[in-house]
């Protein structure tokens, strides 16, 4: 079969661009209307999506300028999603959850119990916590470092892995003759003693449809491609150029085989920033009806919350970005990238912010409809892409936007599917279904399978 | 208005009687099947039950009997309220969550987004864990003591309240022309330092259209009803008589005076395990045919559990209970109950599993719709309850009977709705929505408000 695009819907609120929300045709309330949502997911999945996608922090901005943005008040993401399970039938679910403040065994429950729900369609976007606002929510006054955080998550994903694994597929034999409900050589007592966790086990929920629900991750850190080029089956990743994306692409690629891992085995997704128009000068004056509606002072704010939450207010806006030291209170591949953009294009602390302000420092693509596929087709087949997470400016127009124009010639172009392959995201994926760990051979891993296809 | 009666629609799986997975009518693997609890949901909402209640453990039982139960494989409360909110309108979703092993702006958000999922629906069931096998699931080799867990519960409500009036109703303002999306003058962070919880907030959701979800509690213990008088709005419990539920009744909503809390602001609503018939004796016979697919051992497992978590398979099946110390690892009044049980009615071991077996200590009703409905308008009427907690031996069979046959009777004495009061959770069971406690006058707080109704 051929080689297509998978593509996930980066859902958030009214939109991703920062002043969706003051746009005429946007709503201003989204992020806590569930009719909206639902509208979405339906959009997304009437153009077969592979997923809908959903963010998480666990604290609201508390800086003075977070009133003039709407990043404060939304939906958690599984309940969300477990709603949204109720009102789809085929698209995948992928919630984040951070391993920095949360307890494995309340995360592998409740990504099972949605794989239960949605018949096979949750994934977990596996994520570690960057700043002090959330520690704070969580009984500690600083994050956790880089490194900790790291060490944490893998250990974290591990007991996850584990506890989803802690009945083989077929332990519910529920004889209603013999009384026997299930067979207890079936059950696997995950006993887990690490450096971070001590979880005991089994899991009170059946293996899932999935056997484990997908596992997502967005880290570019030398440390987080190592996690991800062990542990993760999607990676989302922002990359502002063609060059760069085949850089990463092949970086991380690169690393599987020293995990015995094969190449389709993990879909490199980067995060695309869409704005389509019949004209490409229809398209661009679109985007900058809302590029208007940025204030400096909101797009240099965003600007320093994602180079590692600093305050820059105290910077002139036409002055340049200021030298600020690489700080474990951020994404550090986010803060080199957006430092490598101003001193290219030589921007101002407000243009910079500005330029920010919709895709945050994901791939613009302002065009038509051909236009924007040709990028997608030349990342696509050029070695830095396997799909895309699609962000667009407002919600749900934009989304009707991608899913009337663009997927339609990305299916003429044989470059997407028009009919879903499977039940279960794994299966629309290609993603193949992991062995149970306590049942699986020593010397015929999943990984090996993997190869061997 | 005449009061009436409020019913809550207690799910479990393929229903309470712990042989009913047997019962050649109920669903084996009704635990995790959506379309069977999205059935049950709306089977309740059509009869106007008030509310969907589900219970939680987060541990699978690990004993040897464990595996002819079916109790170790059901979906995570809140992903299975989230999304039967979305194929529901009007029915109330109670979850379960434990304060022992939860973090309390997890819980907070969660139950802030169901409520907001749901249009103002959800209600948190705040419990304390009392078992080892919780524990060990969350790097503790024992569980916490009654004492400290019901200090560390208080103040865990403290926070999750708190958390839940971060915003003012009126915070966001959205204004697309000036660019305010909220007014920061209307955003309150908590600060909260506790000798359990250090909490900075604000919570990330607005508030929510009850204000606060419903608080529901089913403690017992002395310390349990101080609790509840100071914070519950509904409590369910397990009694056996009338006239344990009058005394029952009388000393809760006697504690609710100190903390100047109006009666009425404390709905108590007994468990009631209801098994209906054409006649008594066809009723009788029904239930039979579940006692009759009760293995001894599997009565007394469940019996060992409910007193606390003892193993009492090394006591033969025809003796006596045996006598148990009061321990910190069970419900103490559950244990106390079961106990007075046993001796007043002379029961063997066998005996007493198999009578616990259906209801689990709730009151048994087996009868006609008019002989249950006389026993429901008896306890409502003399003061033993403002509602009930409605377990039924299978689902959704059991449901189904008692929705068709009981409520219509109810309804006819005029002692339920035949339609839903409002929308909310909260209107219907006839409860205030709370004030914002952060804008709250000193000399006219809620609760006067309440006393002043």
């Amino acid at each position: 079969m051929t080689r297509q695009l998978k593509l996930g819907a980066f859902l958030m609120a009214g939109g991703h661009h920062v002043a969706a929300w003051r746009h005429p045709e946007a709503p201003a309330d989204a992020g806590l209307d569930f009719s909206h949502y639902k509208r979405l997911a339906q959009i997304a999945e009437a153009a077969k999506f592979d997923a809908l996608f959903v963010a998480d922090s666990i604290a609201a901005p508390r800086d003075d300028i977070a009133s003039r943005m709407a990043r404060s008040a939304y939906f958690e993401p599984l309940t969300l999603l477990s709603a949204l399970s109720a009102v789809t039938e085929r698209i995948g679910l992928i919630a984040t959850a951070t391993t920095s403040y949360n307890e494995p065994y309340h995360v592998a429950r409740k990504f099972a119990s949605l794989d239960h729900l949605s018949g096979g369609r949750a994934g977990w976007n596996l994520v570690t916590s960057d700043n002090a606002a959330e520690a704070q929510n969580f009984g500690r006054e600083q994050h956790i470092s880089h490194a900790e955080r790291y060490s944490r998550a893998r250990e974290f994903h591990q007991v996850v892995t584990g506890l989803w694994d802690s009945w083989e597929d077929d332990a519910f034999v529920r004889d209603k003759i013999s009384g026997a409900y299930y067979d207890p050589a079936k059950l696997h007592v995950l006993n887990h003693q690490g450096e971070h966790f001590r979880v005991k086990g089994p899991l009170n929920v059946a293996r899932s449809p999935q056997g484990q629900p997908v596992i997502v991750q967005a880290g570019s850190s030398g440390v987080g491609r190592d996690l991800a080029a062990q542990t993760a089956e999607v990676v989302f990743t922002a990359q502002t150029s063609l060059a760069n994306a085949q850089a990463f692409y092949a970086d991380l690629k690169g690393r599987l085989s020293q995990y015995c891992r094969h190449q389709d085995s993990l879909k490199i997704m980067p995060g695309i920033f869409v704005v389509v128009g019949a004209t490409e000068a229809q398209a661009q004056e679109k985007f900058q009806t809302f590029q208007r509606l940025v204030e400096p002072e909101v797009g240099v704010a965003l600007l320093g919350r994602m180079l590692g939450n600093f305050d820059l207010s105290q910077f002139p806006l036409d002055g340049p970005l200021p030298d600020l030291p690489l700080t474990e209170s951020g994404q550090q591949s986010r803060q080199k990238l957006l430092t490598e953009l101003a001193g290219e294009e030589n921007l101002s602390l407000a243009e910079l912010g500005r330029k920010i302000a919709g895709g945050r420092g994901h791939y613009t693509l302002v065009g038509t409809a051909v236009q924007i596929a040709d990028q997608m087709q030349a990342w696509f087949e050029q070695g830095a892409a396997d799909g895309f997470n699609v962000l667009v400016p407002h919600l749900p127009a934009g989304l009707e936007d991608f899913a009337n124009e663009v997927i339609p010639e990305l299916q003429r172009r044989g470059l997407f599917r028009t009919e879903y392959e499977g039940r279960t995201l794994r299966e629309n994926l290609g993603l193949t279904r992991p062995a149970n760990s306590f049942t699986r051979q020593p010397h015929s891993s999943t990984d090996q399978q993997d190869i061997a296809q």
